[in-house]
């Protein structure tokens, strides 16, 4: 049996993962590990560790090394304390790989417990482009990962000309859209409860709405307040219901709250509904019926080519990954922000595109990670 | 006047970059600041921070964060610490821009803080290629940094490859040669008197002697003592003087001292003498005069194709960095070994090649940093 | 000059000590060092630092060492990265005294990093008894002190039965009273502004009103829920106007924030307003007017005895602590709170104690460590 | 069954309690978790893990957190970290009693993560008075102990002086002098072959022989060099073979470290043997043997009564700790301690005294952390 041990930091890590360990617990020759930490431990963001026991896995380790203060100083220090406290885990759970996901701060403390103690690293996630520190992380993850399980041929090319064995590097698809398409093919829930949860006005789901989905751009970090004002003055001036979601931790996120808070308390937030955290599986069905979805967040870009969900895309954060046609590019500017939400009111939901998978990426990794056998020294190829 | 942070974590880190401190300090528009940490604030590693501060330069902060025990556990550990400590000095320091030196473990704790933190970060020797996890964390460190000094066009285009910005790549030579050029032009000093320090005979220099100067493979953990004593063997068995360096601290830095403690109780250490440190000035003197320089270390691929010393290179840990006609690649075999020592003694000195600089890497880099201003926003160019 | 380094962890913290600094500031032969960290620097405990830089003085290091979660876990995490940064700020100001306040998690890391780097310190509020896991670190510190500053005779006689020596141990007073003092000295501020901050009903304060003020105990972490739903449901019954306080972000805070806002979703919240943070001389304002104060703060105990506040003290948190005759203490029991509530509605406000303190202390801390030399060397007295 | 979790950090530490750890291994009502930390992880402490593991324990968990410079500064780093590992290992283990053993700096950190989680701690070896920061730590940990084994009824008494319940406070002997009892009573061991070890000449230990072992005084950082030559010279002056122990890890070891290595460069060495470490049975059958025993070690007064050897005893760093007849008080001077030596080499052995204990500490303890479940809240008895 091969140990795989998986690291979530963070609720969007684990529907980035969910599909995976399904199958990874299923696979006769591989056994799971599965360490939670950073974010996914905290009450605060949604006890993500709750919700993954809720759904029968066991968890071998929580871990606690988030720094309060969410400022670039203390994402460099939750950083350097994740590697004191994964090194130990790994130390003790003696994995033979450790898988670990995309791109956050977090993830560069995985990768480098798992480097440094000579424990092989898979990768999902590689190779694609975006804006902020992530891009950067990214691409080093890679140089230090030796499976690379990239979403789509672009990433997987990229993957390559950074100088990885191509026969290292498989495509997979994301295991998000497995999970998206797992859903999707579920029974619809009944979305007008979700109103008891949250602040705000209770809103008509049958009726248009938007939903604003804004985070942190760390290299930006001294606009995020007015950018976030910019976007929802756009928000406003639509008159459009809309469903309003607090950014994820990353350093500069108590600016963007902040410009949720004065808002909340205008007149404008009469038709506003501001939610913490939503369950994925809502999330994903509320993407499904939404008018547009606006912010910053990659979902829009990866599930929404899926999905077929009308994004408008605000500023850098998502430079440069590779989108479908269901997405309009804008800067922090309300009027061409409300300008391009109008836009997609009016083309309606996008034919789904498969750019970021077909639902069946789970089978494909867990079958790798069972076969291959990666030497532990990389060399590059070039 | 702009800030650069210059951060050293050992002593080959302080003679790799000693030159460009020199040029930085006279700098018009330039202004120093200096962080020694890890193993250069440690007694028993030749307490580099005291050379550092006897050379002139007013050190900023000293750093304490290696965990002891020499494994790939602790290595994890002490670079969580690095991040730590180092982001705390940066957020005190505000410097404009942080230049780090190499690939050791400690290094990328200085390229997470000053990336996680929004300063530009400056890279020298990106771009090679060599064994252990110092390759992964050489590449990875290129897609952190802002301004790349790489030593010669090979490592320069390596670092296009891995997609960074032709722009920021500058063949400036490495400044660790400016040293040695320095070093050889002065009237030699008498090194006879060396042998009252360490341990062990004195030897005769105007005869025939070698030098051994064997690290860790941190991914070759297990093998490492076995390794040594084939070197040593290799050394008896060509009867010749021979002066033995212990290792660097890396993960498994204990098993090779054990293979040196060992050999030391024998009576084939008649003709050795064992060093601990030997300052810079010295071991170049001593590699521009011995007969052969045998192990792995990258001084002998480096500073030996300047100074045209004959070397015989051992195993994976220099594994493709580009070579000179002075170097003959062998495997961790006695008598592989053996037989190329023999040889090297045969051949005599090289004539000096400047495939890792011509002695004035240190000017350009500092005319370089005084003027760019680089995006502190990455994107890779592909 | 002497250097005296003050170390000031939370908002508490400042107010205890505030006095003490303009004094050391204007003293001939001090020299203050104010080093400011855990939630004394976070945004959502009210960014005290700015606050204190706000107030003049100069703040030599900012530290962040919180790590999320509020649980018993992290609590000891803090402490531990607390000792690594307060260690490295020591060393770089070297201070000749370092003084540290009462009885917080984060005081013992203050506390540890002197002791071990042989500098002197000086500590306040010790001696005194209460519960929780203050108890335990109040009397550990004390144990560390070369200087006792004890607010009254009681806790000094504790000191000196705790072993150390008589002639270390001040009857200064505390001067948190000093502060107190101040304030009620000064014209009264307009409070009818207050209510455009913190959320919920504007209160009429010429009526009747109560504020309640209730912090996690460690040592009763799974009950901490019920019995803020006790000492709410006890404010909702007596059907008076009431100002509702945050707790602290000690282990366990979480559950008591859940329970408040619970009851902030109930129709019950209507003649409730929530503060998270009250500067402190509108709370010592609102102290000197309200009705009563219900909840286990030690403000009730301490200051109430100045002001002559009417006090419910509820639970274990103020367990021995000397009190004045303005204190009723209860159980953690709705009916009981109710009846004490009552009570101290018909009594009024109390004369004037100064059991905690005379409101100059300050000055005579001041002198006290501009004269004293104490030996590093402790030794128990008997 | 109740699950004691004992965490060792030295090799002190260890026969300090190998004793404890057998009974609790038999105990029918009792479970034994082991962590080993701090320096008894390292090869160069000897690998006390490896000693511990071949005893036939297991060991639940291994920590480094040893920052590397042995500095007061790095003291209170180790401490830190300690914190972060050892409250991670808590709450893993999830212990029914830590039991925790003297007053060395990394047992603080065992002490405070125990404290802070709620676990009940244990401890031996409180109340007794001595000199260095031990002093104050020692007596910090009474404070936050809930259950204590004195020694001896002068350090219970001691104990219940700082305020601790009577009812907490068993006298029960110290385990060091159970396991001397054990060892002295099985058959001698042939001595002669321990020179194979160490570095040095082979002295003959039918003739007369002194021991010298002195450790760090932490509060006297800058004088320890100078001290050990003192030592050393007297050493030499009384013209006996001479058996000579390195420091142990505490801040200062350096320089101890440094004395005597510059003592092994001169003639004087010839008679003298180096040990880093001895196995402790060795270590007894020496002091059963030696003329004297000459330094500052705790052995010397503890260990020294039962077994009667006589002790030359330096300066602050046993300062009033219980000794009997056996022992002289010199000061860090050549000729007192000279002269001392004299006068006990003249007395030679001293009749066994208990006042360290009888043998039988182990059952006693056992039985008492079987039966005991003290509350929680602590609370000063005056």
């Amino acid at each position: 049996m091969k140990k795989v041990c998986v690291v979530i930091g963070s609720r969007a890590n684990y529907s980035s993962i969910k599909s995976v360990l399904y199958k990874i617990v299923e696979h006769n020759s591989l056994e799971l590990q599965l360490i939670v930490c950073a974010s996914a431990v905290l009450g605060r963001y949604g006890d993500v560790a709750s919700l993954i026991e809720a759904d029968g896995f066991i968890v071998s380790d929580k871990l606690y090394f988030l720094i309060e203060g969410e400022t670039p100083l203390t994402m460099a220090k939750s950083t350097g304390i994740g590697l004191l406290e994964l090194s130990s885990s790994f130390d003790r759970l003696k994995p033979d790989i450790v898988l670990t996901i995309g791109d956050r701060f977090e993830t560069m403390a995985t990768t480098l417990a798992a480097a440094y103690m000579n424990i092989p690293l898979a990768h999902t996630m590689g190779g694609e482009v975006s804006g902020t520190i992530d891009e950067s992380i990214r691409h080093a993850i890679t140089k230090f990962a030796h499976i690379h399980f990239p979403a789509n041929k672009d990433a997987a090319d990229r993957i390559v000309r950074l100088g990885e064995d191509p026969s290292s590097v498989h495509i997979v698809g994301c295991p998000r859209i497995d999970y998206v398409n797992s859903i999707l093919s579920n029974k619809p829930d009944d979305l007008s409860t979700i109103f008891e949860y949250g602040v705000g006005d209770v809103l008509d789901l049958s009726k248009e709405f938007i939903i604003l989905s804004q985070h942190p751009v760390t290299t930006e970090y001294s606009n995020l307040e007015e950018q976030m004002q910019e976007s929802l003055a756009a928000i406003v001036k639509c008159g459009c219901q809309a469903i309003i979601l607090w950014p994820n931790s990353d350093a500069g996120s108590e600016k963007i709250s902040h410009a949720i808070r004065r808002v909340r308390e205008t007149k404008s937030a009469a038709r506003m509904h501001f939610f913490k955290n939503l369950p994925v599986s809502i999330y994903v069905q509320l993407m499904a019926r939404c008018a547009c979805l606006v912010g910053n967040s990659s979902s829009g870009i990866r599930e929404g080519a899926f999905i077929g969900t009308p994004v408008v895309n605000i500023g850098s954060r998502q430079f440069r990954r590779q989108r479908g046609n269901n997405v309009l590019d804008v800067n922090h500017n309300a009027g061409e922000i409300a300008e391009a939400i109008k836009k997609q009111l009016n083309s309606g939901r996008y034919p789904s595109e498969s750019i970021y998978g077909d639902g069946h990426a789970a089978e494909r990794i867990a079958d790798i990670l069972a076969t291959t056998c990666p030497s532990i020294q990389k060399t590059i190829m070039y």
